[in-house]
């Protein structure tokens, strides 16, 4: 048996291109003689659709019946939505020549960090094997295969539709997918198939969403996986991709993915800028550029995602800003191809300070009098996109985002947050990836001590310590889930450990009114992370 | 059996002060003779804490065990988040003299609108009556008398944990709970409850959470309903209140509560607003007043919650804002006796437009234009906020949060989205009811036509149809999930029914960066309704 795993990058509720995305690579398929082509968990409808679910219409626009009656002469698998009675079901169907075959659905449904299945979805029953070409086929979908006791060591759910699938003789198990991308999932997902493969002696494939919608980006990576755990088919990352296996060769064809930390998560955050401008129906984008790292990363990003021809960046100098930033912006500008318009904001900062209260001046370097300031930039970079009709990419980054070293409605303004998922430490470390071969990034914007350049001789560590230490504490707590005593056992001061997780709680505020931030870690601020407001810090 | 019901207003997190309100009530109870207090689910922690629940150092910090091993004298039944292996519950436990006398799990855990109770929680097993003081108490919390088959005509879940409770022998129930109030679930719920009392002929006890958090306002009103269906105690919606009831003469305490949507959606927003303000650490508010009824009924509900001397308002004209915005604003300020400070915005208008590329000019009303004046104006807010140590509070109302109406970064701006819930029509509703014995809100606010005034003779009726009509199409779609094809059913233009839900569809990305808003509707915008940003609308 011929299999052809389709990797394609669906827009949610774009019922229209997905369908013909879908029927390409039906078509290539053909094309190659396959007996069977795999597509993605909910690939009608895109992945996650959230709460469009509740509209009966978005559920009766999947052009599933017109897909089962159109395509002849090769089985088709794909996931989609499934209406059943007052409930709907996340489910995978096998159609071939205008007969749906066989439906699996999805048993586990996640609910934890950014998953909401049990909001929409009800569980499915145990699932039947599917006797096709001479196969057992077991049919799961995501979170299906994400339960295995040798493992995980535990369990989430009580079921295990690998295992039953397996005691009821599927001797070729196909997973189906929509898994986010976070870094170090890609490497822990191989291992647990690889690991189910040996332990039940059966091929597995994998067939993955690509693309990035909102915060999320799927990675693609679709692989198949011999029963000895042996790679032997490979998609692409973070691209459309298209590949076959032959089960009776046990031959595929791979193609390279990133095996680099740095190189992962900068697709990753092309192809989500991307995703998300494109898939907002723009083309370009507005950044502010102040001279620091945190803005060379984005535009760098934003030029390899849109083009530099859709890139426009605006220095907004003020009395505070040195003048190396001047040169330095410009440098990357130069080195990015990209237009960089400059409008200092001293004479809009004076007439705000003109017509406020006398409580304000200039000589105050109090916190409103600096948020003023970031507010204006913000309030330029908004008039921008409104004109030029760009979205805003902010670039604040993960440890100011936790501690609240940000400006809402300042810096903090835009429509999507680029690298607000990266820690300090990893903006330099991508940074320093992106130069690898030659300095995009002036050197002179990497090696700058940060600043907000908000009041005079301002350093972000008068008030945060160093980056390298913040940003361990901060992943620790954020990620890790280590209590207050376990990350003073790792060597910190007390003190400083909970004026740092006070600060996360404090500044809950900012971040729930921040655009959507591209998700490359384990856990994201954003709707995985859900925080009250109002109530008292647990210190 | 003297049964007292005590209706406290926690704070997430902030065990200490809800422990000592707990003690006081206790303490109450035992000079009233009861043997028995009630408090309302989770009360130990507040509700939701939400993701919080993650941090072992919450759960460990509720102080139950101290209140079990220090109360003596009487029974108290309270919810609490019981950890037991890797899962967590929500509890409830009967305690008296030292000993835990019972523990009932929750059944049933909502996860529509905006609970997330299975992200956190597993649900309970079948749970046992507790033979107390002659009785034989079924003790359920929340969502566990939410799935009666007769009362509904169909269920969410399988489990009926009221039945199971009554053929174990239960003659008394009692339910606690944190149910977030919407406009018409008061009625909803009284109408319930008096149905299960008739049915099963047992009194019903149920207990509420009171107190704003965040987005979600709880009503207590908790109350007895006796066999026969009657109401034989009741606490007051809005406020914490302890009523006592006796099982033996049927007798209870009844305080009024409001009868009246528009007085029931007043106390909420102005506990809501309360709330958020305080349980945030603040004790002032800044509000833009624009000579409009959004901000003038805003303000009105600010000085109930915060008393003048915390209201401080800002009126910020431009050359396009009628001269009776002034008078108006004036006579509301004195009206409510708070201060007016105004600070006009026309040099810094010039100012940008003079700094910001040549396409900007005051002649060209385009968006970008408009949209900054409102900018400059959310600036100034912010800068009073940053600089008086006080929250902004936004202005807008649900009809134009809904199609867009309103400026990201610009009257968006500030803590709390105080009637972001309240359709237009129903602000004047509210506004109007406000004014019943005497006028506080002038008559020629409420009169005016509703403008943006950010380019010359602007009115909101020039994009957008009366907001009678809008206003019911919102609800069709929004609250009542009407398709497109029954909207249009009703009497509407299709073509203006699709032009108002793609515009619902459109602005979605405004509404993910609001501040949180006080929900008063059955849905409301927020973390209750979760849509894609970047998608495809389905029409």
């Amino acid at each position: 048996m011929k299999i052809a795993l389709a990797q394609i990058n669906p827009t949610i509720g774009f019922f229209e291109q997905n369908q013909s995305k879908i029927l390409k690579m039906i078509n290539q398929a053909k094309k190659q003689a396959c007996d069977l082509v795999i597509f993605s968990e909910m690939v009608l409808t895109g992945y996650p659709p959230r709460d469009v679910l509740e509209k009966q219409e978005f559920i009766d626009s999947q052009p599933l019946m017109s897909l089962i009656q159109n395509v002849h002469g090769i089985g088709v698998i794909c996931g989609y939505v499934e209406s059943s009675g007052d409930h709907l079901f996340n489910s995978a169907v096998l159609f071939e020549n205008g007969q749906m075959i066989h439906k699996s659905r999805k048993q586990l449904l996640p609910v934890y960090d950014v998953f909401d299945e049990q909001r929409y979805f009800q569980p499915g029953d145990t699932n039947d094997i599917i006797a096709y070409k001479g196969h057992q086929l077991g049919l799961t979908i995501c979170e299906d295969i994400w339960n295995d006791m040798d493992f995980f060591g535990k369990r989430i759910y009580q079921a295990d539709p690998v295992k039953e699938l397996i005691q009821k003789g599927a001797d070729f198990m196909i997973n189906i997918s929509a898994s986010p991308f976070h870094l170090g999932k890609g490497v822990l997902k191989m291992k647990m198939i690889q690991s189910l493969s040996q332990k039940y002696a059966v091929p597995f494939v994998y067939v993955n969403q690509v693309g990035g919608n909102d915060s999320l980006i799927f990675d693609g990576s679709s692989v198949v996986i011999d029963q000895a755990g042996n790679i032997v088919a490979q998609a692409r990352d973070f691209e459309e991709d298209f590949i076959t296996y032959d089960t009776k060769t046990n031959q595929g064809v791979c193609h390279p993915i990133s095996d680099c930390d740095e190189e992962t998560v900068l697709k990753a955050l092309v192809l989500g800028t991307r995703d998300y401008v494109h898939k907002c129906g723009f083309q370009k984008a507005i950044i502010g550029l102040s001279g620091g790292i945190d803005s060379a990363l984005t535009t760098a990003i934003a030029v390899k995602a849109l083009g530099k021809r859709n890139v426009r960046t605006v220095y907004m100098p003020s009395l505070y800003t040195s003048s190396e930033n001047d040169i330095d912006t410009k440098q990357l500008a130069e080195n990015l191809g990209v237009d960089r318009e400059i409008v200092p904001i001293d004479m809009m900062f004076d007439q705000f300070l003109q017509n406020l209260p006398n409580d304000f001046n200039r000589d105050n370097h109090g916190l409103a009098e600096q948020n003023l300031q970031a507010r204006i930039r913000g309030t330029i970079l908004m008039a921008f996109s409104n004109k030029y009709n760009a979205l805003v990419l902010t670039t604040g980054n993960k440890s100011e985002l936790a501690v609240g070293y940000c400006t809402l409605y300042g810096d903090m303004n835009g429509a999507l947050a680029v690298i607000s998922d990266l820690p300090k430490t990893m903006v330099y470390a991508i940074s320093r990836y992106i130069n690898k071969d030659q300095e995009i990034i002036p050197q002179s914007i990497i090696e700058k001590a940060p600043s907000a350049e908000l009041k005079p001789d301002q350093k972000d560590q008068d008030d945060l310590p160093e980056y390298e230490r913040l940003d361990i504490i901060l992943k620790a707590y954020i990620e890790d889930h280590k209590s207050i005593d376990q990350i003073v056992e790792m060597g910190f001061n007390q003190s400083l450990v909970l004026d740092i997780i006070q600060r996360i709680y404090r500044n809950e505020y900012k971040r729930q009114q921040a655009p959507p931030g591209l998700k490359v870690t384990s856990k994201a601020f954003g709707y995985g992370r859900r925080y009250p407001i109002a109530h008292q810090s647990i210190l």
